[in-house]
């Protein structure tokens, strides 16, 4: 039987990348699709270089449906991971109409260019921020969704109610809409990970470009939180884990599953001080950092209960805060200036 | 000082068309865009009769971004009222990715098109569907929204979370959101009137064909709520009324009044049977009916709190039950089949 093969957009951004790894390990061929407005073709060669494979990747942009039909017309897919969209929550406050019109208005071409060729498999990129304020820890699938409050993590729920309402109307569809905690760490190898353009949003990046020397000190937001510790708490988990979370999620859609829904995380929490003080074990650096003033918007403890994927999907993380941290030092302390280096960009 | 020109985005619709003239009569000049998908022409030339002079009108979807750039390349416009979208509960959840993709998809190209051509001011079009099952009566503004769960509903209320981060993130704009309770009745001069094409989902476009003979009698939904005679309670106001709202809201936006949001409804819930009866008396009509089991998603009463818009707009409902059922009664006593009874279709 020919590989199956399994069109991944935003295949060069960092969970992409890491995914198309891990479909190939399961023996699926793959076929990425990126505008590269956040991501580079360096990550996708370096992906050929450790899976020992060339990629086919079209430079398309979602927005442009023609194009993406062309693609539909080149292949048979049997499934696609939709990664492809704008992630960043600062930005997405200030152009708010840029990223409704690239997620919602990308995933709404998507699907239908997907209809059109009969691909009815699916499994998206959402987030815990769907989930809003915790009402309850730890959050579990049937938490009230919606409660976000900046564009970013409104686009996520949107598209998440986009699907569900596609499943309810035309019952061929199998859909898996993964809800990530917070992704951390990088590829074994070093030669992938994280490569934020501009000052990182998230903590992790941040750690690490402190540790490399790109950063003076860590400015933690906030140590007067309802925590052990008074910092803020979430559910990091290993981006290789994430990965194979998506692989799980593929063989579902191939059971014929109709809608599902998944958290992935670890279901263990740790504080910005944990992560600190474990990446300073990792990396043998220390990172200075200071308390300030809480940032708006963010709330004191989230995590997953990740019950559920464990038993349906099944699937569940392997990977310890150690390794997390040692992954991506590999990754950070070989490459400084991320994916940038290799082509002195 | 040349008259200020508006572009009415639907304004061949059922409530686009009242709200042309109103606009008219206070002294606007109008501009009206449509793709005629869901309305017709003759209901522009009939308006054209009603204010004695043509309307400039584009057929022109709003999903042809670069159409609706020409036509705002003609004309220096004041502001936008956008009510362009389609708007039936049940074919949204047979076809929700059309309903995102037109209602979603078309506004944010308005948008982009506005802001390109410097147009910041905006009323919209919203729904009470966006405040779900009420937690209370009468609602008010302040009512939590997002609980609606057919795919037209979710698209009103991604509009406006659109439309409140485009205002949050860019202080220019202007915004009213105007929230329709039930619209019923037409111009007096029974030129123009609600032309559902197919069976009609509301009400009293129903009942008007029961009495005009397309259509042998009417279901009533439910008649176990619990409600004063058991069936289904809602705000019903007269088109004309909501029509001169849309002027008070312009003349707001015009005044920069950053975001805002007004119910438009008059306060007074009437039952499926208060309607009935008055339009019986209305119609000298005797109207049929049985009584048959609830629909999915029917809730008991909904009715507004009209405070809001009173004082602030400002504006209220005039005009009452009986002038609601005589003038629907004139348009569909003298249009039986609504505008294809003129042009023969």
């Amino acid at each position: 039987m020919p590989e199956k093969c399994i069109l991944v957009t935003g295949g060069a951004g960092y969970v992409g990348s890491h995914s198309v790894i891990e479909l190939i390990a399961a023996e699926y061929s793959v076929v990425v699709l990126d505008n590269l407005v956040n991501a580079s073709m360096e990550s996708i060669r370096r992906v050929e270089e450790i899976v020992g494979k060339k990629i086919q990747t079209y430079n398309v942009d979602l927005l442009d449906k023609k194009a993406v039909e062309e693609v539909f017309g080149k292949h048979k897919f049997s499934a696609v991971i939709h990664f492809a969209g704008l992630k960043a929550v600062g930005e997405s406050c200030d152009l708010p109409l840029l990223y409704y019109k690239t997620n919602v208005g990308g995933t709404v071409n998507l699907l239908e260019v997907m209809k059109e060729n009969g691909v009815n498999n699916l499994v998206f990129s959402s987030s815990a921020t769907v989930y809003g304020t915790p009402q309850y820890l730890p959050l579990d699938e049937k938490h009230p969704i919606g409660g976000c409050t900046n564009p970013y993590g409104k686009t996520k729920y949107f598209i998440e109610e986009i699907l569900r309402d596609l499943s309810n109307a035309e019952k061929q569809w199998n859909i898996v809409i993964l809800r990530y905690f917070n992704p951390v760490g990088a590829h074994k190898s070093g030669k992938i990970g994280e490569d934020p353009q501009g000052p990182p949003n998230n903590l992790m990046p941040f750690v690490a470009q402190v540790a490399v020397g790109r950063r003076s000190e860590l400015k933690v937001y906030g140590s007067d939180y309802d925590t052990p510790d008074g910092t803020g708490v979430r559910d990091y988990i290993h981006v290789v884990d994430l990965a194979q979370g998506h692989v799980a999620a593929i063989k579902k859609v191939e059971e014929g599953c109709g809608s599902k829904t998944y958290n992935l995380g670890t279901g263990h929490g740790y504080s910005v001080l944990d992560m600190v003080k474990a990446f300073e074990k990792a990396s043998g650096k220390s990172i200075p950092y200071s308390k300030v003033e809480r940032r708006l918007g963010d709330i004191a403890s989230c995590y997953a209960d990740a019950a559920l994927a464990k038993t349906e999907l099944p699937w569940t993380a392997q990977k310890n805060l150690d390794e997390m941290c040692e992954d991506l030092w590999r990754w950070q302390s070989t490459n400084p200036n991320g994916f940038r280096s290799a082509d002195g960009k």
